[in-house]
């Protein structure tokens, strides 16, 4: 256990430039999670936390925790705690954090041939919307999550999380070419746009029983043309009110409750 | 159309009082609306719009929208950028801001009897929660939404803005006693606790054809003993992740869309 005692540490800046850059995540591999239920979600999960970041006042008050998960990780640091507090992404940090491996993306399309639920996301910018969905996806049982590489980061602190841990587990996969992949899934299941148009089919008619994709879009803009294009139905959620409008984290929850149920 | 060249202004000082005080917007009955699409929204849907503010980049960039708006409400007021700034509730204000009288609140039982969907909510705590509910029980054709008094306020500008106006037409009731609220419609219909519990029904076998309640509760501790007890039936979403649980609105959204469709 090492000590932090100045902002101009190396690993400080490490940690803040985590935090606020996607791509810096990515040449990496890890992201990082903050708070004791992440955390030690992250320890249930198996995650592979590299390092482990506390501030004195949460060392003191959780040495049990704190000793148990330095076991399992290679560094940990403790930090004064307004040190922590600049490194930390919430007003009020609980004073734990971690850095951790971000998950091997592949699809084993063995797995999910016969009857897998897949749910793709296109475009999808706000990262409480995607916190919510891969939440939502993991919670209801989906197989399996893929994304167009203009969402928004899966592994930013506020998806991290909003997911509830749900990005140590689910199986993800970014997709630079999304309408790709679901030529690629139609060669063994059926997919569907979520898109509001003239053939498109009632989600109260529920969806095909076998191996199953569907396809949520941005939030201003829905689908893009080439993925509706590329899949092999459209489905619509039936509205009465005035808004007629679902907000993205609600519209793909109730697709993914037909899809899964 | 009068001009507001200062923050000192009472008009300011009151729009302020509107934003941040639940208890001053029940006093005055109006809560505020911002930004062209709400506002557009307000006015497309009759809501009794008492006052007009502008500020004077949105005011010459809107100048039709603006006068017609004025044709409709009784005081409007162009402010100086700097000014609607300081009254405004997001980062980077559109400059227009409407305040508008809350609705009546009571729900006719005699339109719910027969088949009525009704959704309660119990001390639902998060205004983005709160917002995404009744944007979604408005979508998709709830026909009242109830909420005990212990959840935040329907009126406040987070909530006003995620439910992208479904407060200015959804019928909302606040219930002072919830459980009693449940008893009396017991005496027409079917009431449903959202809750896990040893004889609690999954939701994939459906909910009742006729009058239906839904009770849904708060965020980190679910409804209380004596709402659940007041409910004829329990209902459960069935889960099979590790996180085994589901962010409120998404519950609620899966739930509303089980109860309507």
């Amino acid at each position: 256990m090492e000590y932090i005692y100045s902002k101009e540490n190396k690993r400080i800046k490490y940690l803040k430039k985590l935090s606020s850059s996607a791509s810096y995540r990515r040449e990496e591999g890890v992201f990082v999670a903050e708070g004791l239920r992440l955390c030690t979600d992250a320890l249930d999960s198996g995650a592979d936390v590299v390092s482990a970041y506390f501030s004195e006042t949460f060392f003191n008050a959780h040495r049990e925790f704190a000793e148990q998960a330095e076991d399992g990780i290679k560094e940990s640091f403790i930090l004064r705690d307004s040190i922590f507090s600049a490194v930390s992404d919430t007003k009020t940090p609980q004073g734990v954090l971690f850095v951790i491996k971000t998950l091997d993306k592949t699809i084993d399309f063995d797995t999910i041939k016969d009857n897998g639920k897949v749910l793709a996301l296109e475009n999808v910018q706000d990262p409480v919307n995607l916190g919510t969905i891969l939440r939502t996806a993991e919670a209801l049982g989906v197989d399996a999550v893929v994304l167009s590489s203009g969402c928004c980061d899966v592994y930013s602190p506020k998806v991290v999380r909003g997911s509830m841990g749900a990005v140590f587990r689910l199986p993800m996969h970014i997709a630079a070419d999304l309408p790709e992949f679901i030529r690629v899934f139609n060669s063994f299941g059926t997919s569907y746009a979520a898109v509001l148009d003239r053939d498109s089919v009632s989600l109260s008619e529920g969806l095909d029983k076998g191996a199953v994709l569907a396809v949520v879009g941005n939030e201003g803009n829905g689908m893009t043309p080439e993925a509706v294009a590329a899949c092999t139905n459209k489905l619509y959620i039936p509205m009465r009110g005035g808004a007629e409008s679902l907000n993205v984290s609600a519209a793909a929850g109730i697709i993914i409750w037909e899809m899964v149920k």
